[in-house]
């Protein structure tokens, strides 16, 4: 048995219309960030197409889409098959709309050949994944009454919720529990290039990694560009650039796939015949290992210290925030490779560098991912873009996946 | 023969309440700049004050504010004594103001004691030095009709001028020629540390830096920085904190007063999860010798060329601007160190790392400058302080290198 991949395609282009730029084609991408009007019409057009395969779909408090096939034991609890269709400002047609529309093929393919499973497969279509998947958090008790104000995209969450047809007044009643799923699986694009670059076309993820996010500020001295001596300068770009320079050294000078990056950083006062007197910026790690980056950690700061000493400036290196690995379940990962062997496909097991709904559900029960490759390794533009025949082949692989892991039995 | 130190002093205080942030005391600093209230105020004060000496001050289409002494010859050109009481936003109260106040108080006081010089003194008071000498460079023609609507603090150029009794329709009836004047004399503060660290109350610019500036653009690729491998970046940000080392380290590996700076600097997208895609930084290079800096800039590009290579970028380093050193006339230099003398000061020759007015009237004229030390060289910041004696000791160099330079004749 397959999925059609013509079908799943052109459920793919027809997506792409919310939020497309105006003028533009598929290749430019798309802008559906969480609760705009695109958002709105993607789910709407998304529900139609689960009401096409003769399915009932209903939103959660959290504004999640759900919609549920039946299986044979009604004792057991559901398989969660999901993904996310929001999208970054100017993203790509493949981070999360692939893994949902592909959700909704391997149930609309079961469904029309009067396959049926013993769990109940649940269909899960996330909200605002890309803002730090806000949707499936909500439904761990994460976001709490206090974060309603929040602003996403300028719009106060409360607002954003009842947009999707959400209710911020009952956030408690889309909690999910371990009693609530038997294995949530998800098919996503990797936003890497490892395995298009080693030629796999299927990638098992072992997990998603730990992040440590760490907020520099350092403090030099601004004066006068022409007339301060470069001996008595305190400056605190060139502290700055000795700190870019350590976090590259030191997250480089050991194997592994952890990677580290200051991608954010403000001068004061940032004129051109000023020496800088203060900079801020971010600093963050990421491997599966979270004893690995907060050595690594650890390592940065002793160097921030030392060029604090060199330079004339004050450095303070402060640890924000932690998110902890979400380690696939190996069971999991087995019959993902097992679905593989079967279709006749190579794998790699890699981590996620990226976060996922999956490491939100992988706190509450079983979870596995499988990754498709990206070319070029690009995601979160408009040049992302994933083959037509990775696409169906990923979404074989989670029909796959999903009978295999309906015969599974987690201890 | 001397200046009234106390009286210059109380000068210096009164003129600093004009633009003092509201409830502060002198050290609070001033924002008296261009065009504002505060500069329409502090202009009316000085010109009170020429009035209260004597003279009869008078505005030039340009804003500047003059007032002449005669002299006993009135067949020669006027020496020319100024400076400019503008200031940068939250700027001190020494930078302009104490060489436009000594030149107020050295008039006075040879016009109290009855001296006459053989030229007539002329005191000026040039408008809007901070944003680029714009009062002093339209009297050479270089401020233009079609420059009449760019905006200096958020005021188009025209009103400024209208708002401080210029005329923006007359801008050519300012012009200042070769035949205006015999020689240009500007007490400053240092704006650098050297003097105070020498312990020298009396520096004799050499001159006034030449400047190159250069805009650089790193382009990379912005891309996901959880899935983006560390060999497979192309990481902008990384190929800038090279270059900012490789500017430090090509200005500092040879002996001089050179120095470079990179003051601003933006980084896109600017996310803290995304490797950064491009840089834009700045890169000036000062010394008195053009060539010197000439040449730093062609190792810099060299440098840059090489990290891009590195780390995979493409770097443009765009030569943007290219301002001549002025030249300190050297018979004026001697009449500096000659005057000094008899005060019984040390001096020291040394470059002005910042642009002047005196820049402007070099090239017209003969043209000397004479500083004193700035307190740990700070300057355009309310902590700027030049101490009160070394105050007076400036203006009584002014006083007595006016009478030195009122007997010499220039080739």
């Amino acid at each position: 048995m397959r999925i059609d991949a013509a079908r799943l395609q052109q459920n793919l282009e027809e997506l792409s219309v919310f939020g497309r730029p105006a003028g533009g084609t598929f290749s430019d991408g798309v802008s559906r960030v969480a609760y705009s009007d695109a958002d709105v019409a993607g789910r709407t057009f998304v529900m139609d197409l689960m009401r096409s395969a003769g399915l009932e779909p209903r939103i959660d408090a959290a504004g999640n889409i759900f919609s549920r096939y039946a299986g044979s034991d009604s004792s057991l609890k559901p398989i969660l098959l999901g993904s996310h269709i929001d999208s970054v400002p100017s993203g790509g047609n493949f981070d999360g709309d692939l893994g949902s529309l592909a959700a909704i093929e391997v149930v609309r393919s079961l469904k029309d050949r009067g396959v049926t499973t013993r769990h109940p497969l649940e269909i899960v279509i996330w909200s605002n994944e890309e803002s730090g998947t806000v949707g499936s958090r909500t439904t761990l008790g994460d976001i709490k009454p206090e974060d309603l104000d929040r602003l996403y995209y300028g719009i106060r969450l409360a607002d954003g919720l009842r947009r999707i047809g959400g209710d911020p007044t009952r956030l408690e009643d889309s909690r999910i529990t371990p009693s609530s799923f038997h294995c949530y699986l998800e098919l996503h694009i990797e936003q890497g290039g490892n395995l298009e670059k080693a030629g796999v076309p299927v990638g098992v993820v072992e997990g998603i990694v730990s992040i440590d996010e760490y907020e520099v500020e350092i403090r030099g001295f601004a004066n006068h560009a022409g007339t301060t001596p470069m001996p008595q300068r305190r400056n605190a770009l060139l502290a700055a650039a000795r700190l870019i320079e350590a976090v590259q050294e030191v997250v480089t000078r050991e194997p592994g796939r952890q990677v580290g990056t200051v991608g954010r950083l403000e001068v004061s006062p940032n004129a051109r015949n000023v020496v800088p007197g203060s900079v801020k910026h971010s600093v963050e790690l990421r491997d599966l290992s979270s004893e690995k980056i907060a050595r690594l950690g650890a390592a940065i700061q002793e160097r921030a210290q030392a060029i604090a000493g060199e330079t004339g400036t004050d450095i303070s290196m402060k640890h924000i925030e932690h998110d902890e690995a979400a380690i696939a379940t190996p069971e999991v990962q087995s019959a993902i490779e097992a679905a593989a062997a079967g279709l006749g496909f190579r794998t790699m097991r890699l981590p996620s560098g990226a976060g996922h709904d999956a490491q939100v559900m992988a706190k509450v029960g079983p979870m596995g991912m499988i990754f498709v490759p990206s070319v070029g390794g690009i995601s979160h533009s408009p040049q992302e873009l994933t083959r037509w025949e990775d696409c169906a082949n990923g979404a074989n692989m989670l029909l796959e996946t999903t009978l295999r892991v309906d015969r599974l039995q987690f201890t």
